[in-house]
C-alpha cells in the first residue's frame, strides 16, 4: 500500500441526530469533498433509511472513489454501541431495541462501518483535526441542547467494558439537586451546563430579579444565546447566570481531572458562545477544587472545529483509529 | 528468552508508606520467597534510606537469584511520579520536594525500577494476581485510613498527562460538604467513605442519639472496627453509620462508573470489614444514581489479595507490566 493511495482513501462520515443525519466524504487531510444530509425522523424502519442514504451517497462515492479507495464509514449516533456495532434503546431515534446499524451498512456499503456516540466521534474528531492534536490524555465536552463527552486516556477513547463509557453530563454533582427532564436523575450536569439547564437557571434568576433585563423576553425566548445578549449589555442577572453554570461546569470538571488527569479539556457546543462569561468562572471554580497537584496544569480550550462539521469529521476519525494509518504519518 | 528463564525471575516489590516500608521478592506466579521491612520514617535523607534498603535485601537477592534473574523493582509510594520515576511533596514522608527516587534505587541496584502510588500498585496486583484477572476494565477502590483509586481502562492503568490519574479519593461528591482534615477541601469521598471519615460520621451520629451502643466507648475508641461491633449487635445508630457511608460512597461510585464504564468495581482495605453493612447501601446507592443503560451490570466485588502482601504484590506486579512477559502467557 504506498502513500499516493492512502492519501486518496476516503472515509464516509455520518452524524445521526433525532430529526437530521448529516454525512460528507472525507479525505484523510480532513477535508471533506462533499457533503449532505436527509431526514432521520422520516423513516420508521432503520433499513428504509440506510437504503435511502445509499442512494443519495452512492453518485458521490462514483464521482470520488476509485476501486478500493472507499475506506470506511464511520457513524456518531445516540446510544451507539461501539464494540457490537449496534445502536440501543436510543430515546430521540424511531428506531426501537437494539438496532444492528453497522452490520446493515456494511453489506449495503460493502466496507467496514464502525459507529460510536457522537460525543466520542468528535474527541477523534479534536485529536485528528483540531485542538487535540499530539495530545495523548484530554477530554472533550460538548455543550449543547445536553452534555456529552468523549474521553481520550493514553491516546485511547475509552469505550469500557460495554462501549458506553463517558457520559459525564449524566454525574450527579449536586446530590438531591434540579431533576433532569428526561432521565429523571436528580442534580446532573447537563441538568445545569447544558443550553436546556442555562434556560432553567435564567428562567429562575429572572423571577428572582425583577429588574433584569432577562424579564423583557417572553419565556420562549429565554435560552443561552439571549441570556448571553443580556450579560454583553451588562446586566447582572444574566452575567450571575453564566457564573452558576460555570461554577457547577468547573466543579464537575475538577473531579474528572482527579479521574484521568488530562493535559486539557476542549469544550465545544452551542453554550461556549458565552465565553468568557462561562469559560472564566468553570477556569476558577475547577482550579479552587483540585488538589493542589493538580493544579494551574490543566488547559481549558474551546475547540478548533467548524461545529457543523465537527460531527461528520468525528466520525469519519473513526474508520481510521486505531488503523495502521495514522494521521501523524499522513499530515506531515 | 525460554520459559523456564522467565519463570525464574524475580522482581522486588516495595511499599513505602509514612511509618514502615514493606519489600518482597516476588515471582511470576505472585508468591512472595521472601520479605521484610523498614522503618521509612528514621531516615531524614532519601539515599540513607536506599542504602539501608539495600544492605537488607542484597543477602535474599543473592540467595534467590543468578545472574540476570533479579528482573526489576517496583514502589508503591505516595505521591509518585509515574513517568518521572519522582516522589513529589509527598506530605507524610521526611523527604520533601521532588526526589528522583527511580534513579537512585536502579544505580544502586542495577536493575530499573518503576514507581507509582499505592492504589495503583494495588490495580496492577489484582489485575495480575487477584480478584481482577482477565478484566480489562475495572476500578479499584482502596478504604483504609484514606480513600485511594487505581483505574484500568481497555487493560492499561491510567495515568494521565502527568502520571497522577486517580485521585477518587479526593473528588467531591457533596459540594459545600464536610471539611477535610488535610486537604482542607469540602466534601471529598475521601471524608465521608475513609476509615477516617466514617470515626468522624460515628461521632456526630452518637451524640444525636444518646441511646446508641456508640456512646460506650470513650471518644478516641470510635473507629470503622467499633462501629461493625455494635452494628453487629443490632444498634440502629451503628447501622446507620454504615448506610449513610454506604450512600455516600455509592453515589460516588456510580459517577465513576459513567465515566469508564468498568466491568467490575473492587473493594479493598479496612472498611471492607464492614461487610454487607456497607456493600448494601453502596450497591443500592450506585444503582440509584446510574442511567439506565449502566444499571445492573457493574459487579461490587471485595479484593481477593491478602491485605498484608497486596501493596508488595501489586508493586512488583509494576515490574511486569507493558512488558513482553504477560502473566496470562505465564500462568498457563
Amino acid at each position: 500500500m504506498s502513500l499516493v493511495n492512502l492519501s486518496k482513501q476516503i472515509a464516509l462520515g455520518i452524524d445521526i441526530g433525532g430529526t437530521n443525519t448529516k454525512f460528507g466524504l472525507v479525505n484523510h487531510r480532513g477535508e471533506i469533498l462533499e457533503r449532505g444530509y436527509l431526514k432521520t425522523d422520516k423513516f420508521e424502519h432503520v433499513e428504509d433509511f440506510i437504503e435511502e442514504l445509499h442512494k443519495i451517497v452512492k453518485p458521490h462515492l462514483d464521482k470520488y472513489c476509485l476501486d478500493g479507495e472507499f475506506y470506511g464509514i464511520g457513524v456518531g449516533a445516540p446510544n451507539a454501541n461501539y464494540y457490537k456495532g449496534t445502536i440501543e434503546q436510543a430515546p430521540n431515534l424511531r428506531w426501537k431495541g437494539v438496532v444492528p446499524f453497522s452490520e446493515i451498512m456494511s453489506k449495503k456499503f460493502g466496507v467496514q462501518c464502525k459507529i460510536t456516540n457522537d460525543a466520542n466521534a468528535a474527541a477523534l474528531g479534536e485529536m485528528m483535526y483540531g485542538a487535540a492534536r499530539g495530545m495523548k490524555d484530554f477530554i472533550m465536552m460538548t455543550l449543547g441542547t445536553g452534555v456529552g463527552s468523549g474521553i481520550v486516556c493514553g491516546g485511547n477513547l475509552i469505550y469500557g467494558h460495554d462501549g458506553f463509557a463517558g457520559e459525564l453530563g449524566h454525574t450527579i454533582i449536586k446530590p438531591n439537586g434540579r431533576k433532569h427532564w428526561s432521565t429523571g436523575s436528580e442534580g446532573s450536569l447537563e441538568a445545569y451546563a447544558s443550553a436546556t439547564g442555562i434556560a432553567i437557571t435564567a428562567k429562575k434568576f429572572r423571577a428572582e430579579f425583577p429588574d433584569s433585563m432577562l424579564n423583557e423576553y417572553p419565556e420562549e425566548k429565554i435560552n443561552s444565546k439571549t441570556v448571553h445578549e443580556c450579560a454583553i449589555k451588562g446586566d447582572p442577572t444574566a452575567i450571575e447566570v453564566f457564573r452558576y453554570t460555570g461554577q457547577k461546569l468547573g466543579e464537575a470538571l475538577a473531579n474528572f481531572v482527579m479521574f484521568s488527569s488530562p493535559e486539557a479539556i476542549l469544550l465545544f457546543g452551542g453554550v461556549i458562545k458565552a465565553g468568557d462569561f462561562i469559560l472564566k468562572p468553570t477556569k476558577r471554580h475547577m482550579e479552587h477544587n483540585l488538589l493542589p497537584i493538580f493544579r494551574g496544569k490543566v488547559k481549558l480550550v474551546f475547540s478548533e472545529l467548524d461545529e457543523a462539521d465537527a460531527a461528520i469529521l468525528g466520525a469519519s476519525a473513526l474508520v481510521w483509529e486505531n488503523s495502521s494509518v495514522q494521521m501523524s504519518k499522513i499530515n506531515t
